[in-house]
């Protein structure tokens, strides 16, 4: 059942060490199938080096597990909110990097200082607002991902444009096209969220790129205008 | 004499390089055993590569050498007193990895700013006060070893809770039930120190995290209602 | 065609990797033959440790391809704009390393603060003005190459003094008499970026080295007094 | 001829790559044999990993190459001056290691803010006065190790407890009691190096460790009542 996918969400699971995004278990990733309505899910606090494909869980959009013996990882709710609302998720990651985390921790969002920002995302990385009470002691793994959500919504950001989020007091969740897009998006967002740390202290009133420059190189790599890489 | 138990706190001590933790040998780690009241700690200046069961050296809670031909590490008695006086330990790591040693020299706790560290530590990790000179002339590492349980004694914390400190003008102790897990609360406090300080350099006016949020992530993780992991 | 020019562009791009310059496909060197008056360069979008010297394309200085099924780098412009301009420049190096990226973004030259970076660069090592917008909407790599020499030009620096240029939120371009010299000097650049960060962090008002030991330094590796080394 | 010594020095000048302390060929290090009153030096500009013994130099300390087909380091007279005035030294090693090179691009001491540092420098690592015109202009290299002794007799500061120095503008020395105790303390400079600043980003009034503390430390592995290691 599910054997690429799941083929994929191992690989992008253990892609988490291999970029250094993970210290422990503290990431999991997850892909989605529109063929077949479901997502295969990281097990649980299980490390990533002894995982193998039957670890992996199967679960169908509302949580219900489909296949497997293990728990899937606690965190599969905020997945699925994701799947949920973002029709272009294909994948998913969530993850402690230290300096996406930092910017968490700080409630900031990650300006767009340069275009290596501006290649992968159209504008700022938003950080969400704190959870409430409520959320945090009723469904919290969902409400994670509700107020993902609400965050996209109220500031009216398209989540194909801005792969990310930084979840406040928490840690950053990315996602993409496939789970390999997921990771790919993870590394941009820990590596952007380090310059933009540097650039702060070297010049504590900077402000954003230029829209016009930002608008070329979003644009010279997404859409239909793309001219970079190979056809 | 006490194999598996050596066998442990052999491979904890190599994991400090491991998890590059230490420089040299800037680190040392101890594990108790409850049934036979006996400590095994690593012996003084010796490196982690060439360490075998056979230079471990065996202890009485008091200090008096039980078995081994080495001298324990300089650092014994202030292991003895944590394992006297917290009951849970089954473990106790001695570093100086950079980040949390920092922390310690600047004499301040490591606030609790997201729930990377909320996950394992239920609030901040405190710096002791600086010792006396009388203190620091008579038994040293012993009250090494008072300084950390009185400042535990005087916050009224939970040494379960919060498996680690900062000794000022020093570097970090950490513990946990045995060995290894002292290994892994060692390698979170420096994960956690890093985080913290760039989070303070993005928002120096930055807040602890919400109680209500510290709660969930350390419950769900910790005691009789935890849902992370497999059962 | 050009295949010994072709082996040192495609150890030069593998240098990227090596030397931790680059994170993905975030980087590309190029080299020229002035015998030829061809340049031999990375296809876009390509990784590192798949390409092989047949994925190289050869273009003359105007941009054509000569040789090659994949298309050139999409900085390609920017490169052939340098060896048109730069005459002593035989190899070009991009990337989006992290410290000298954050100078890039924070708009400003990394001022030279001591004899590690007087060893390669005769001075500061420049950023350019932002770029306008018909500057960014026009010929952009072709552009970004003009506002380079332009900053040379306009401060009357000689680019085989200074090898490397920050472009304003964007990210740094270095050159060397080849491909591997260019490399050398993108590793210089990035690690005097980072110790002019910390050194800037310790001492908030620290001016530039004295111009006497730049001198001693710069011209005891370059010009015909040079003593270091072997002859 | 020194066959003890020069492998002694060539594994020492391989652990500069070993321990991280170097980019390309940014150091350098010595071994001095009391005996044959003879320093046996690593060649300018050769890379370490292709150096063997008999790239090595043997001079005299005065500077006469005794031996070696090659050109000393560069260096060499400031090592020689060393080894003249610091009767303790058995070793010297150059670097541009990045945090200790940007104290001294900060030209700033490294004050002693921990036990990291006490166990090994007994109080501050000095940072030189900058090089008069006068003295840059002549024998630089040897005006280099000149100001190095004169900061030490100036400070009245032992350089047996302090085996370190930082040339402002420029980078550090250390040195020890054979050419792997120099890189010993070259290891532990920079460590200390990367905390100092880490500290006073986190508590910018901090001073220095109380002095009992110090005393404390270094005594414990130092002079004849030290209690540290194995006899």
């Amino acid at each position: 059942m599910l054997e690429t996918l799941k083929k994929q969400v191992l690989e992008a699971n253990q892609a988490l060490t291999a970029y250094k995004l993970v210290t422990f278990t503290w990431g999991n990733v997850s892909g989605y199938s529109k063929d077949e309505d479901l997502v295969v899910i990281k097990p649980s606090g299980i490390s990533y080096d002894k995982m193998t494909v039957d670890d992996l869980v199967v679960v169908d959009l509302e949580g219900e597990v489909v296949e497997g013996k293990l728990n899937p990882s606690s965190d599969t709710p905020t997945h699925l909110e994701i799947y949920r609302s973002f029709p272009g998720a294909g994948g998913v990651v969530h993850t402690h990097s230290p300096w996406a985390t930092s910017w968490a921790q700080a409630g900031l969002d990650i300006p767009c200082l340069g275009t290596t920002q501006g290649d992968y995302f159209y504008g700022s990385i938003p950080c969400t607002r704190k959870m409430t009470r409520e959320e945090i002691r009723g469904a919290y793994e969902l409400d994670t991902g509700r107020v993902i959500v609400e965050t996209f919504n109220e500031r009216k950001l398209n989540p194909n444009e801005i792969p990310g989020v930084l979840v406040h007091s928490h840690a950053p969740f990315s996602w993409g096209k496939d789970a390999a897009d997921a990771i790919h998006n993870a590394v941009v967002l820990e590596e952007v969220a380090k310059m933009a740390l540097y650039t702060y202290q070297l010049n504590p009133t900077v402000s954003s790129m230029d829209q016009e420059l930002l608008d070329k190189h979003y644009l010279r790599k997404h859409g239909e205008n793309a001219y970079y890489g190979q056809k």
